[in-house]
């Protein structure tokens, strides 16, 4: 069942060269979404990934992380938790931020979300250089909760990101690469 | 049951006063995101009322409405699509400006994803002045989709949402009103 759900989910990723730039393979989640088996196959997977893990949230990355993190979470029958960009959260925050290729952006978490008595999976759809999910591994150290693993859908092989995470010890898991 | 889950989800829903500025209710959704069983019977009070409808594909706006949008196109068994703020959808697009209550917005979405054989629901956190959703019906149309309702966790009633969905004949679903 796995082999076979990983061919769709893969199939249903699409290609598109050269943008947002030349020379850049963009990985594009919108067929996948749209397409209602590989969507459902793909929150399943995650699903009995974490089921008997004793999960108590899934936390999502503003904006593709809440359309897995939610679906897993109902799928789960968890709550779910936002990590989002400045100025949208409405109570009391934590502020994280990291480095993008250009720039840099930045994270938060509201304070009296999570507790010590979490356990959480973070959720985003795609591992490329690792900024974000260690911005976010640290928002999560401020609240005390406990970063079971972090999550994505698509893992890109020769960018740093799973570099990154292994030299922080942040376990994570991507259900295909490219 | 009904009653029982609508109890349960205004309950979830958090209130801030002065937010974002003074002499502003604040509805918060965060709280009933966080909470498993509130979360869970959102979603199922969603599914009931559109699973013996025909619906094809959910279509959630940026960004609250992906949380509730990609879970419920989960529990129904549908696919997902997008629609996006500017310069976030990788292919070709539909674009829609839209007023604010200062300055304006813009959402689009992907031209080849949904067509004329599509019954879609269209879905957001909250419905307040409609000016999003209104924006959003203009791009289903451009798509040929059939709209068959637009669904909200929240309406707020004192604002002028629900009369601008009413002149343009846009049929809508509020969970809850405050």
């Amino acid at each position: 069942m796995t082999e076979q759900s990983l061919a769709i989910i893969k199939q249903a990723i699409g290609t598109i060269e050269n943008y947002p730039k030349a020379g850049v393979t963009f990985r594009d989640i919108t067929p996948l979404l749209a397409n209602a088996e590989a969507l459902h196959v793909t929150i399943d997977l995650f699903k009995q990934r974490y089921q008997q893990q004793g999960i108590t949230q899934i936390v999502g990355i503003e904006a593709r992380g809440f359309i897995f993190g939610s679906a897993l979470a109902y799928a789960l029958g968890v709550g779910f938790t936002l990590l989002r960009k400045p100025g949208k959260l409405p109570r009391e925050v934590y502020s994280q931020r990291y480095a993008l290729e250009y720039g840099e952006d930045e994270l938060q978490i509201h304070q009296d979300g999570l507790s010590a008595d979490d356990k959480v999976v973070l959720i985003d759809d795609l591992l490329a250089t690792g900024g974000t999910v260690l911005a976010a591994a640290e928002l999560l150290k401020q609240t005390g909760a406990t970063l079971h693993e972090a999550a994505f859908v698509i893992g890109l092989q020769d960018l740093a990101g799973i570099d990154r995470l292994d030299d922080k010890a942040i376990p994570y898991y991507t259900l295909c690469t490219f």
